[in-house]
């Protein structure tokens, strides 16, 4: 079947009537588990129908087949119903469903990729279209090939700013192989949404972000099948299909009504409905999903190996920011599907001296850090290549709530923060990052970098581009010494001691710019005679707990921690969550403890208590006591 | 001076004047500090002009009363020109200028509210003018005074979907007294802005935002008069001025060249640069603002009061997320400027309850929590509300970096988060928040309340009310017991012992859902002989050290923290922290260890081992080591 074609009439009421069987089974899998969305599901019947079964080319037997469409909904909550088209296709049994959100279902409340059907996970709304275009992206530019990406959007979550950044960057990069289609049935969870059925007023919306725009009747599948079919033949501009539709559609006395959001139907209504749903059923032929063209290419992401060790000189300086860009520009050479993405920052991130090397990899996303976020997620799913997307740290809050998601969706994205601390100086509290670590370790499925010069910068980028999980690589603004071998072996979870003498009188923990302040501190005790064991995490997540303990209990279990970062969630409380079973090891933290201001660095570092200078004062006090 | 009146052609002369010495004011001040973003002030200078001398009403002595015009640049790094301003109306020395971002200058990178003429900090580009429809609602709707908002807006920084959040919301609200100005000058920081000089785009993304819109020359001062005139006689609609301006104007060989930005005038150039603007100079008579109307009515919000204490009983059940809702609704009662806003989960969160008794003062923000959050901070800015904007807690890290910079800002907002933890169930994990706690507590400026009970939960919110910064108030979905009298006292920063006996051999720290368990827990244990002692910390940040430490080593040194929450970041490390300085002092932490799945509350409690019975294990074996 061509989806340029229109289905006879034959087809078109087959696609109607799954439409009504995809309803039947989203009201009967919430009634089973007495919750869950069954309204949102009815309204987007039609929508799932003509998309999955007379639109969308893919292996019903192999959803994650990389050749195949892809399809997000963006609106999580009607779960169900993209459930019940797998069920339709004969990938998910029927049975299943009826455990939906129950213990030990896949078929959750929200989707995720624990299904081989779902590249995202979603459910935090307005996040979809983002990792669509990232999808679309990778297709088109990387991989080059046939398939094509639908999105399912809800019209309350279109109040999402991330949708506008998304409908910016699929007009800017020509994503013609992208579908977005807003399933607007007027009413959000808790009021009609803002827009109710104002057609018009989306379809200017979505015309002026550049999309070619349709507005449908969503619960007419011929004006979909014909809109669908167009969109198929529009070269270099997304298409948008606004369709008009209402919630809870086909159910009595619920279609079109408020405070249904969220709601199953009344079990003592429930056979009334579903016959009467039943009833407008004329067919009962399954409809097999065409095939893909299969040209999407073989891709190999594992294994990546720098092409040759580092190559600084000891003593050198160079801040980890650069070590970044250059350690990315070489792993570009190791790896044809390693990419990178940068939010209009890339010449102080330095991720532009990957894009000076691999011009073709690397995705300006401008100043719209959620959507390159979500565009970075969307890029890694079905394992096409392995994405690093930087900008300042401090801006990398800007999607926490995307990295959140990330995490749920068990993506392998990788994240470069710059400018952390206060050690950036003059440009203020606005640009530093002093809350990034507690950010990202709150985050399962992280791992976080600290490298400390430009040997171990150049390892946490190999080393995050074959972790699994996120990443997270913070980086420096200032120059630092090289204080590594470059052949010197770097792995994630283990420290490295870099300063040890036997009668070591406390263990200073530091990284970045602070384990640099506490070498110089090491100096100045050295002078006094007292000596001091520096330690560099290297990654403070996981944190390499055995090294701490060990070398904390072998200088009378004195620990001192010295971070860039606020003393919540940082350095020092990883540290003490990891000694706080251990008798005998009291953990004193510096850290920044208010909000900063411009100055230079040095005078930062001193006013905050995390100079060399304070490390002393610490040590001497702590050695007081 | 009418601002709807062209001024005469010698007033147009003093006001191309003004400009070009805030052009000259804000090369010099970034060459004295040898950084800073100059060319991104040049462009603005006519703008700022006629902005500052011709169309706001204002005391230039007085910046922070309450009936002046509103001014937020929302592109920060263009604070240079924003300082110039106010020498030119004569608030700040043009010495003081000349310390631009040298420490103990107030004049700093990006502005902050330490300057009375900032309202809300800006540098996080995007965020300006969500925080100006806050400023535009408060006087429209609840000062019901006359004065306007206006907001100058990057070209670059209009990739932010926060933009068109707020976009979409001040059309929705008829915001006629605010005003958007985009410096569209093509050139972000590291490559042209993705629209470049297209103006046309702008208008249509404007207009279909539903904005009346002006596409004018921003180097032409009567063009910029006119437009910005008209705005002022524009009802129910909010205005937009879409402004061609060249990076860099007046700077020779810099002016619309890429690779200019942050970087502050050769030094050795500085002087014929600035001869060349000077040169164009023609008047050299300072303009004065045209004061407001006095019609911003007297607010007091100190010492705000329930009208009555709590009426729970002792044993009853009710969820912390529905007490919220109904000591806000009381709240709103003691004073007529608490407000609430919601993202259309108001049902959810029951700020509705406060709806519906304080309809006017409810703000629904539908699903742009980004907004939500900067409109709350523009509400509360010159004292004018106290503001609780609510959601699910996990849909809080949406705006991280605006909750990040409103501690820059100096806000006294106050948040609320539904639905922690786990013990949601069935929704799964994208609706869990389990990192909240970490977001918050890498907040300097943030009291974090997690109430237990009905009780408790109507302190916090009074006590939210009355506290500076910022506040988060944790609640949950699940119903608990009422465990406090009415007229238990709380404090922030004060524990509350809930279960104590001579012999207790253990301290158990809950809150929320776990402090139940914890309860439960005792039960069991006392069955056994074994006694323990529970804690509630009420706030999390500050946590009542002094009472965790005494406790502590009254039970043996033993703690045990449960939480619905990650491990990191969360109640235990904030315990763990706390006590790293104590000896004989132990923390073993209950907490959740990955991401949950869709399942009943209690089952998720018992798998990630956060339940009575895990407390209970945990004890044993606490004991038994």
């Amino acid at each position: 079947m061509d989806r340029s074609q229109l289905p006879d009439s034959k087809g078109l009421q087959t696609l109607q009537d799954i439409a009504n069987r995809l309803r039947i089974l989203s009201i009967k899998a919430t009634c089973a588990s007495n919750s869950g969305h069954p309204t949102s599901c009815c309204s987007a019947a039609e929508i799932m129908s003509v998309l999955f079964f007379h639109v969308m080319k893919y292996k019903a037997k192999s959803p994650r087949d990389p050749s195949n469409d892809r399809f997000v909904l963006s609106k999580g909550h009607a779960a169900p119903i993209l459930y019940a088209a797998w069920v339709e296709a004969g990938y998910v049994e029927e049975s299943e469903l009826m455990k939906l959100r129950k213990v030990g279902c896949l078929l959750e409340g929200h989707p995720t990729p624990k299904l081989a059907f779902v590249d995202v996970a979603t459910g935090s709304l307005g996040q979809g279209l983002g990792a669509a275009c990232g999808m679309a992206y990778t297709g088109k530019y990387f991989d080059r090939a046939s398939y094509r990406v639908y999105c399912l959007i809800g019209d309350g979550e279109s109040s999402e700013g991330a949708i506008w950044e998304a409908m910016a960057f699929a007009s800017f990069y020509k994503l013609d192989n992208l579908v977005a289609i807003f399933d607007v049935n007027r009413l959000g969870q808790s009021e009609p949404a803002p827009l109710q059925h104002d057609m018009n007023i989306y379809r200017k919306r979505c015309e002026s972000f550049g999309w070619n725009t349709y507005v449908v009747d969503g619960h007419n599948v011929v004006e979909l099948c014909e809109a669908l079919g167009q969109a198929s033949l529009v070269k270099d501009r997304p298409t948008a299909i606004v369709a008009k539709t209402l919630k809870g559609k086909g159910i009595k006395g619920v279609e079109n009504e408020e405070n249904w959001h969220g709601k199953p139907v009344p079990k003592d209504r429930m056979a009334a409905i579903l016959r009467e749903i039943e009833e407008q059923i004329q067919t009962n032929v399954p409809l097999q999903p065409t095939p893909p063209e299969e040209d999407a290419p073989a891709v190999d992401i594992s294994a990546i190996k720098m092409p040759s060790l580092p190559s600084y000189k000891l003593g050198d300086k160079i801040a980890t920011r650069k070590a970044y860009g250059l350690a990315l520009a070489k792993l570009g050479h190791a790896n044809p599907r390693v990419i990178a993405l940068d939010g209009d920052t890339k010449n102080s991130t330095f991720s532009d001296l990957f894009r000076k090397e691999h011009p073709e990899r690397f995705i300006e996303c401008y100043i719209a850090e959620q959507n390159m976020i979500s565009v970075a997620i969307g890029c890694t799913t079905r394992a096409r290549t392995v994405a690093f997307a930087s900008t300042f740290a401090a801006f990398l809050s800007r999607g926490y709530d995307q990295i959140r998601m990330a995490a749920i969706s068990q993506s392998n994205v990788n994240f470069s923060g710059s400018h952390c601390g206060i050690s950036i100086g003059e440009d203020g509290p606005s640009q530093m990052a002093l809350e990034d670590i507690a950010m990202f370790r709150a985050i399962p499925t992280c791992t976080i970098f600290y490298p400390s010069d430009g040997v171990s910068t150049e390892s946490a980028v190999e080393l995050a581009a074959n972790t699994k999980g996120i990443c997270f690589i913070r980086t420096s603004r200032p120059e630092t010494a090289v204080i590594y071998s470059n052949d010197e072996k770097f792995e994630v979870g283990k420290a490295k001691i870099v300063l040890q003498k036997e009668n070591d009188s406390a263990l200073v923990i530091g990284a970045g710019i602070t384990l640099h302040e506490a070498l110089e501190a090491a100096k100045q005790l050295a002078a006094e005679g007292v000596n001091i064991r520096v330690l560099d995490p290297f990654t403070i997540k996981p944190l390499d707990a055995a090294t701490v303990i060990a070398n904390a209990k072998a200088v009378g279990g004195r620990i001192i921690t010295v971070e860039d970062h606020y003393h919540e969630g940082g350095l020092g409380e990883a540290v003490s969550a990891a000694v706080c079973t251990e008798p005998d090891i009291l953990v004193h933290r510096l850290a920044v403890n208010g909000i900063a201001w411009s100055a230079k660095p040095s005078e930062l570092l001193d006013a905050f208590g995390i100079s060399a200078g304070a490390i002393v004062t610490a040590v001497r006090s702590t050695l007081a006591n």
